[in-house]
């Protein structure tokens, strides 16, 4: 995605305007309030080395935001705090060793594999499949995975790049499969806050994060803070130690004027993102009900995440050709929905957590290339 | 040395004043003008994703240093912002291969070890050896650790923890034997600014980090930006280039506002930390002349860095029991020097980065205890 990125900034140095709807990344500036207690901080030079598990007071704030929102209150010892991709990278070097086996989403986010290649573990895919009112994952497919070698599930609850939105019985299934089986069970919740249609649900209530569930959240999405390298994972005491340990190796710890920024995310103001899941979900409307006027496009509702998942197999093109001509012809940035996974071929991914004009415009100008044919001429 | 860290906070939180010689972080704050940079850079919003190789300014700062410090200038392409142990991380994982070799210095960094563990590859110690005036190395024991499995041999100049400094002659020497069995050189620079006596000698002059040589760098002791987790490296492109992608699988990027702040530190007030040398020089002496009058300690003056690496092998006790005790009876907090290898029993790390007074009042502590006895009472 970021060698994406590099190429996007080569043509908007030439002057292009790109339409961008490639990156996870949110149009909506830091709060005030987390600018401000970041600033603080840093004229408190709060500066220097912190612990590796995180500043007390932010473990603390989340061990009360989690009782509030999860109804349970883990112990501050079960909290770490540290960059979200780099919890899916501790989570999988602490509980699986090489040749071992994590059973992942395909499509899914790309560090669940990527990470997996880095260490020598097999990662096993399930999929998500496409039904007529939303996306739906087969928890007897999960189940006919696991073998003896398998350590880990990982569950991605709204999923990104689908939006897929895990039922209280699909989330059911995937933790009696992962207790039966005594494997331990990712559930990376990121896109918690932002569902749409129904509600969000956990497995961490069935074992308070104490047995086998490893929740991970990120203050990107949730509070518009995609470049603070910014989370937290709450897990079984065993297993955030290791992690901890982990962290503490490769990066002592996350600044301690981040933090800081944290905890005014989580306690101040928390009716300042109102407004913004509602302008979301106008956002998602405007894109879904534009995609599927594109010629050779569908594309379903996503319950939760900020992305929409168009499928274009109708267009006859691969989703690469597809997001190659969308950049070079049309200046709009997408991303293949093969950049997630094998399963992802003949769709791709568009982030609509952008302005209503932005989408229109975009959403224009793939239009004129596909229903003119100019799209099919360079095939 | 992060569980050391807990006890210690334990210990205050308990009304225990310790003095504290355990972490190599700075007494010094960090300067305003990378204070007011980044503060800058948050009021602009410089808080999304920005490329995983680092902002191009900070990148093109750092070539321009490396033209005036080392005489030669790299390719923006050649350097990459990350944090510096996660350097060591990506640097490792992206030379070697599970059951391929590392040569490294021992006593050493404890990452070096640390990465190899969780990797699987093999980590084949070298020796520092306490010379009459000097620690020094032995090139020719070097070669002999060489086997047909080495991918990466690693300097570290100044050292961590002895302040052994290399000679010109014997970075040279250190060179030729990576250059003749074609291997990797990673040469850990991070404390090229604090040497007292003489100069700074660098590998990377002999390729221009073209080839084999890896530099890397930290602002946490240069900039005494300890917490904000920023470093970077110059090495050879295609090295680069799979860094990057790990980085960028792994962390994604270093918040943008912290590398506004290192450009400050970079281009801003040159002679800020001018005075900061001097101090640390007069703070070394000072340390080093009270350790030499304690009761079967013995200390040689070290040549660079911000420790002194004190042999107590005379008062009998192991390295860790020494450190336990200073801890628990003088409330003195250092580090064993078992935390950096099996070559370091019988000797303790001390950090000089402190006031005159702080290393006043923990020698005297420490005295108190060794020549009343008390330390061998419990034993």
């Amino acid at each position: 995605m970021f060698q994406l990125l590099t190429r996007v900034k080569e043509l908007e140095a030439q002057g292009k305007k790109i339409t961008r709807f490639e990156i996870g990344d949110s149009a909506l500036g830091v709060p005030p309030h987390v600018i401000e207690a970041t600033k603080k901080a840093l004229d408190e030079q709060k500066t220097h080395y912190v612990q590796s598990q995180g500043i007390p007071e932010l473990r603390e704030a989340i061990c009360e935001l989690t009782e509030k929102t999860y109804g349970f209150r883990p112990s501050i010892d079960q909290v770490m705090i540290m960059p979200a991709n780099g919890i899916i990278d501790a989570v999988v070097r602490c509980v699986a060793n090489a040749k071992e086996e994590v059973i992942l989403p395909d499509p899914g986010f790309p560090t669940y594999g990527a990470v997996l290649n880095y260490t020598g573990i097999t990662g096993v895919p399930y999929k998500q499949y496409e039904g007529k009112e939303r996306m739906y994952i087969d928890p007897k497919e999960i189940e006919s995975r696991i073998s003896p070698r398998t350590r880990l599930v990982i569950l991605n609850s709204p999923n990104n790049p689908t939006g897929f939105v895990a039922t209280e019985n699909e989330v059911r299934d995937v933790y009696d499969i992962a207790k039966k089986n005594d494997v331990y069970l990712l559930s990376d919740e990121v896109y918690s806050k932002t569902i749409y249609d129904g509600a969000h649900y956990s497995p961490a209530v069935f074992d308070e994060c104490k047995e086998r569930t490893i929740i991970l959240h990120s203050f990107s999405k949730a509070y518009a803070m995609s470049g603070w390298r910014l989370g937290y994972a709450i897990g079984p005491v065993d297993v955030i130690q290791k992690m901890t340990l982990l962290f503490e190796t490769i990066y002592s710890c996350v600044p301690p004027f981040v933090q800081y920024g944290g905890i005014a995310a989580l306690n101040e103001h928390p009716e300042y993102f109102e407004h913004y899941w509602d302008m979301l979900k106008e956002s998602r409307d405007l894109l879904v009900k534009n995609l599927n006027t594109l010629p050779g496009v569908s594309c379903l509702v996503p319950a939760g995440a900020i992305y929409a998942f168009a499928n274009i197999m109708k267009t006859g093109l691969t989703s690469q050709r597809f997001a190659t001509l969308m950049l070079e012809q049309a200046n709009v940035s997408l991303l293949p929905g093969t950049n997630f996974g094998k399963n992802g071929e003949g769709y791709v991914r568009l982030c609509y957590a952008r302005t209503l004009e932005t989408i229109q415009e975009g959403c224009d100008k793939m239009k004129a290339i596909i229903t003119d044919g100019s799209i099919y001429e360079t095939i």
